[in-house]
């Protein structure tokens, strides 16, 4: 076999076997193939695009080109969730620990963000104390003994995504559904769990910006889970306008807490409602969405969601304290309210533009070395649609300097607007009927 | 700018500006951008293709990322003529002398073969004492004396073509007309000429397959050298069957020199009389393709185009006596002659195989620092259509051992077959009207 007879193949619309597959991605990890000759085929397979066997086949290849994380010690059916990720999607860090109390065992593997905000370990990392770094046989005991563990993805954890990740990057290949979805999917694979509930979100402040993109997206990762043998499930969410109204790390948090303290906003809860049932249906721990929900609602009500999460904290050297005292988490220096100039509705015109807020005021980061501020965001005091008169608080800036949330507050401004007539509002959930 | 920005723009389908293909040559010339993000660049043109601005910008920026010949010193309109190459192809050097002696100044620049065989250079070197290593001003002042100097390609003409051309070969990028006329266009027009006269091959032999792709590279070059200011016509010939009788380096010589002496194959005729007119109708010495036959034909007659060979042959350190005792040259250890086991018409199935042979017997060369035997080679006794009798000689090869002959006879006899009805011969010329 020889790699540009298999740049060439693709190059001309032919389909790659398992055999090239194979030979592409082992060779590319070994280090005997060069960045200059993947990037060729990147290209090809961005633009010839590739067939369900074979992005199952790149999927399994760099699943299996490192570790693949072995949860048969834990009973139960293992349940993971993974979104596409958006401004203010704290989702995960609620769904976790109400699906973790009812019963379906939470061995979480999250990431780092790379962009607006940070990922949900940087969230919880706002909690002092807090470590996402345990060893194999910890995390699968701490799930055993509590129920729930949340760890940063181990570096062994398919190799070849993150070469190939760090190449697409730099050589505009990025957004290629067979490439995203395999990059996506190679993970959760190797990462070991039975279920699969992806949350697959598009608009202004998504990767994705179509429904028809995000569907399609949704139905790669689908096919590839259920042709490994996983439970697979998908929801499209709309992304226009952030989740919620926290954007920023601690922020988010907080908001989180409340969420498992029974406040949610609306479209947080219409999100939570339609994932914990998929969660806890392919753990086989309800029948039916009405007895899911029921679950969820006593979860929260009896207070064992919230005691769940407290059990994980600790568990991973975090202080629960901050559950009843939002004061112990970062705090940042200033924070600046800002109102209204006029009267109407407000509309989020540009919702990753109020992600960039968050990046602009040093609670994101551009590259993975960066360190980031915790403590530093945005509280939305206003959402999409929503009347407000001249003089109101529409958001709250938390910011380290003066001049960082001139910056901020200028960009915010830029990414929404006031007019005079309603906006139209997004329908949040948008369900995959396979 | 940013280069991530160039590759998405044209993976996009976009056009790219003036500005943009600069920065991206003089940036990759410079070292700036890496060569993974540049493939991703070629695989992106290559399926998406460019228009004729924007590969009318890339050869201009390739020709000025090095030195620029300036041929002015040199009086009259000087004409170079480009061939994109086959099997026995040995026009250049029997050309040359003719329009040089008709008083069209032959500033010749010429490659090494990658490939079966060898390129001119290297089948000049077949003459003992030859060199093609001038200065510039060497070479200037040899045009002016002899009307005749040729030289190997400095390695600072279009530094950008060498990078990319090394890039392309690897990444499954070659054959795309807008990249590879520029890659043409621009040593052509740093090389300095007045006027250039392109032989476009095609077929079995030659790196475009069919006439269609031919042409279109054809009208490419030739719109890259009207718009940077040239004089430009092409000729569109078939390499479906290698041309003359001679293949291989020192056996090519010889054709070659017994065509200035006026006896050539019909083939190499038929092609001679198409070049040669082109090139002293745009070197202003004839009015009419019949005033040029004619002067061609005085030329040969009289031995003036012999003479000038033998000047220049001098003139670049090469003992001229070869020219009378082809023994002079580089002798094969081995000469076999193959007859033919049955009777019928010889066709010529593949001549790229027949130029394999070539490479097999160790007188072509695959990689760039791979030495070559000039001595080796074949000589088709039999031509595709020829009637040939059981035990008729169809072909000799000289070779250095018999295990060669045996691979090389091998190999030609499964690149040809003797068959029953007489195959259908080719017309060697495509006139390309414009």
């Amino acid at each position: 076999m020889n790699f540009i007879g298999i740049i060439e193949k693709k190059r001309d619309k032919g389909k790659l076997t398992r055999e090239e597959i194979r030979y592409f991605i082992d060779g590319y990890v070994r280090g005997d193939i060069p960045d200059y000759q993947v990037s060729a085929l990147l290209m090809a397979f961005y633009l010839n695009g590739c067939d369900d066997e074979e992005t199952f086949e790149l999927t399994m290849a760099m699943a299996e080109s490192g570790e693949m994380i072995d949860l048969k010690e834990i009973p139960g059916i293992k349940v993971d969730k993974h979104s596409t990720g958006g401004v203010g999607d704290k989702v995960t860090i609620i769904v976790a620990p109400i699906v973790a109390s009812c019963g379906v065992p939470t061995a979480k593997m999250s990431g780092r963000g790379l962009g607006f905000t940070g990922g949900t370990i940087d969230k919880l990392e706002s909690i002092p104390g807090f470590t996402t770094v345990l060893s194999e046989e910890e995390f699968i005991s701490q799930v055993r003994d509590t129920g729930y563990a949340l760890i940063g993805q181990s570096k062994d954890i398919a190799p070849a995504d993150k070469l190939l990740y760090a190449l697409r990057d730099v050589t505009g290949t990025v957004g290629c559904v067979p490439l995203i979805a395999s990059s996506i999917m190679s993970k959760k694979i190797a990462a070991g769990s039975d279920a699969i509930v992806l949350e697959v979100t598009h608009g202004t402040g998504a990767f994705m910006k179509d429904d028809k993109s995000a569907c399609e997206l949704a139905r790669t990762m689908i096919d590839i889970g259920r042709k490994s043998g996983l439970k697979m499930s998908a929801v499209i969410t709309d992304m226009n306008e952030p989740l919620g109204h926290a954007v920023g790390n601690s922020l988010e948090i907080i908001e989180a807490v409340e969420a498992l303290k029974g406040k949610m906003d609306p479209d947080v809860q219409e999100v939570i409602r339609v994932i914990v049932p998929e969660m806890l249906i392919a753990g086989g721990k309800a029948g039916t969405v009405d007895e899911a929900l029921k679950m969820a609602e006593d979860a929260i009500a009896s207070g064992r969601a919230l005691e769940t999460f407290r059990k994980m904290i600790k568990a991973q050297h975090g202080d629960p304290a901050v559950l009843d005292d939002y004061g112990l988490l970062p705090q940042a220096e200033i924070v600046r309210t800002v109102n209204a100039d006029r009267e109407g509705y407000l509309k989020i015109k540009d919702c990753a533009g109020v992600g960039e807020c968050v990046k602009i005021l040093g609670g994101g980061r551009m590259t993975k070395e960066q360190e980031i501020d915790l403590s530093v965001g945005l509280i939305l005091k206003a959402k999409n649609g929503d009347r407000i008169k001249k003089g109101d608080p529409i958001l709250e800036i938390y910011a380290k300097s003066e001049s960082d949330a001139d910056e901020a507050q200028k960009h915010y401004m830029n990414s929404v607007g006031i007019i005079d007539t309603k906006p139209e509002t997004n329908t949040i959930i948008y369900s995959l009927d396979d």
